[in-house]
């Protein structure tokens, strides 16, 4: 069969990667594809930039529409990131008949409904395994090789960046700007770190993983957003002394009255398998009611791992090229017309167990009086630590460990306590999920 | 459209999980495949036995050649295991122009060339993602979602018995026989239990993704084969103190040479996430070039994981049943005409590091002896563990771990070291692998 040829939007560091996996690995591609895949085309923004792959077998351009409207070109791959242009070019390449592979997770968080609703009727794909864990095929797996599964929950390290910086705050001792600058020297953080840092994009990847699990629609606008940027040294070392590691989790979760959908700092128990993906790596822990629990790891950026994904996503694309429409796998995993509106619940309504730290007064009946609040508010404690008052401080730090309860109630017993005389400041409270099934 | 029928051969465990999960979950599924998939055939070989799942709405036979030539079907589902009925029963099936879905491995391993190879010519799919790792999709993990990558190698728990006892024998202390007769009881062990812990059962499955990974033909009888039943509660323990983890491993590594196909016990660094797979769980762990290295984890046994991927793969059917052959994914991930033959090394051929245990006479200059065997065959000593002598007793065992060197020169090595008079019985020796990148 004749070669597919494909246009590329975007020649950074996964436009480049891209290129160079297609033709390092050209023969094994086209051995498993059946056919031979190759870059005829492509857009950056400047040209004559060096870059670390070779050009000059295609054709280069400025203007990504070019590459889009090229009619030699069958499928446009999307790197260009951001959810203005990239939604413009990716909406005219699906009107064109062109099929679409995207990396951009903000692109399909936030547009994705439409997207993929303009790609139905038009009869093409747009694939986006790159989106989500960079190289680690999770989209896949939860689509297809879960599909026997009424999924009930899935818990993931998704964001490099953020792992990154809690690894290090653990195994070093530092604190959370410390790190933070040393990972934007090593290039794992932005200049501007906020979408990592503060869970932004971690959010657009579990809007994703949540819509393809539960067959509702994408909905970043629900869920409950939470970064890392005030977790402190303190936090981690209590929670390493009581059997814990923090982890930033996107969590998904069907319950009776709804899906949960939240990403937050989480402890967990330190003996799972997720509390020890550590560094840039990535994991996703999904449990369903046949097959149980189920984890992936592996790179979640990177120009390679997530050029992995691109390729991956390109070759699936060109074996449905003559598929009959109607039997492609759907795009979020679920047929268009059977997707759900289950209600998204707001965080108040969410149930779970909760990591507490406070500054009480180190004096007598403190304690009794947190202790009171809690009870009266129908939260047991699981554990407490309460420290010796370092040198003259008349303060010492309180940590415990709740029993699982509603959000709202914890909210209560928090305000009350803030209003102790003998608690100074305010409480920091830390979700905690034990991954159980 | 129309429901797709299907027709179960083997109403066991896995059967049954099958009909269970597609019943309990059939919205879910059809929501996902677009139709309703209704098993409505079966066959077992006692009709009239209790069963953990409900057969009233369908025929039951106890001939399974009915089943195959039920006009109705069009996928027939093999889990009656073993190799020589169910090859005859899936030829016929292929023959007559159904789709397969099959959980044997060992029938996939032994004759899965000849059966591909028939279901080509037919035009139909036989889908085996239950046959590796239960309920993880690592078939389709390797087949779809690394398809960019050139695999470099893989290493995977992938029998849950042998994990089982390595687990209990290392957190309990225990030896390898009692630890066998309680996995028996709890039901992890066959009577017979020589195909798991004997390496067989893994070897069939590592067979399977060797040749999914490499693209090369199944070739069960050039795997190197061992099992854990050699495996004392000391050198658990002497791995313990070592920082590493005794674990059954398939591996499977291309090199410069050819392909290494083996299975058995290996010491791995306790830090990695494989080596805390612990239990009956499995995990496989698969590096590639441009991914690096990602790791599936989850139940590699069981009712209902298994029935997750037989139910995976029959979502996968339906889809394809459309589709033009020629587009369809390869049985074994690559083009049947672009399977190449690169030769299988003989396990003297391979290089790798060792665990190595002797018992040596408490006596000055023996240890001398052995460092200059170990020397002269171009070994070099990683660490070394040597004991105090218990007691009144006059020998003392001395561990090592040697760094890289090939099994030809160490079993020469050994051959000296055992003629020594210093040295009595045999020298026990575990490979190890580091399972960096």
């Amino acid at each position: 069969m004749s070669p597919v040829k494909v246009g590329i939007l975007g020649l950074g560091t996964v436009g480049c990667g891209t290129l160079n996996v297609l033709r390092r690995n050209a023969h094994e591609i086209a051995r498993r594809a059946g056919r031979e895949i190759i870059v005829t085309h492509a857009s950056a923004r400047t040209l004559d930039k060096p870059r670390p792959c070779d050009t000059q077998s295609l054709r280069l351009t400025n203007q990504p529409m070019e590459v889009v409207n090229d009619p030699e070109v069958s499928i446009i791959v999307e790197l260009i990131g951001g959810t203005s242009l990239a939604r413009d070019l990716v909406l005219q390449a699906i009107n064109d008949g062109k099929h679409v592979v995207t990396a951009n997770k903000a692109l399909i968080a936030l547009h994705g409904n439409e997207i993929f609703n303009a790609a139905q009727q038009k009869g093409v794909m747009v694939a986006f395994e790159a989106a989500v864990a960079g190289g680690i095929p999770v989209i896949k797996a939860i689509r297809e090789g879960l599909s026997g599964n009424s999924i009930q929950w899935l818990a993931g390290i998704i964001n490099g960046t953020s792992n990154f910086i809690l690894t290090e705050m653990r195994d070093k001792g530092r604190d959370f700007d410390s790190v933070l600058a040393e990972a934007q020297q090593l290039g794992y953080a932005e200049a501007d770190p906020r979408f990592d840092v503060e869970g932004i994009d971690a959010a657009h990847k579990l809007t994703i993983l949540a819509s393809i699990a539960f067959g509702i629609p994408l909905q970043f606008d629900k869920v409950y957003i939470e970064g890392i940027s005030n977790i402190t040294a303190e936090d981690v070392s209590y929670a390493t002394e009581l059997g814990y590691r923090i982890k930033h989790l996107g969590i998904a979760k069907r319950t009776a009255e709804g899906v949960e959908l939240r990403a937050h700092p989480t402890l967990i128990p330190y003996r799972r398998l997720l509390a020890n993906v550590d560094g840039v790596m990535n994991g996703v822990l999904i449990h369903a009611d046949a097959v149980g629990s189920t984890l992936y790891y592996g790179a979640g950026a990177g120009a390679e791992p997530t050029a992995s994904a691109v390729v991956a996503d390109l070759v699936d694309v060109v074996r449905t090229l003559t598929t009959d429409p109607e039997n492609r796998v759907p795009h979020l995993a679920f047929q268009p017309d059977s997707i759900s509106e289950i209600p998204i619940l707001p965080i108040e309504s969410v149930q779970t167990a909760y990591y507490l730290r406070m500054m009480a007064l180190d004096r007598v009946g403190v304690l009794a009086q947190v202790a009171t609040i809690l009870g009266q508010c129908g939260i047991s404690i699981e554990a407490l630590i309460q420290k010796e008052p370092v040198g003259g401080a008349d303060k010492v730090p309180v940590v415990m460990l709740t029993h699982s309860v509603q959000e709202a109630q914890l909210n209560q017993a928090i305000s009350q306590i803030e209003a102790l005389e003998g608690i100074s400041g305010s409480v920091i409270r830390i979700r905690m999920d034990t991954l159980a099934g």
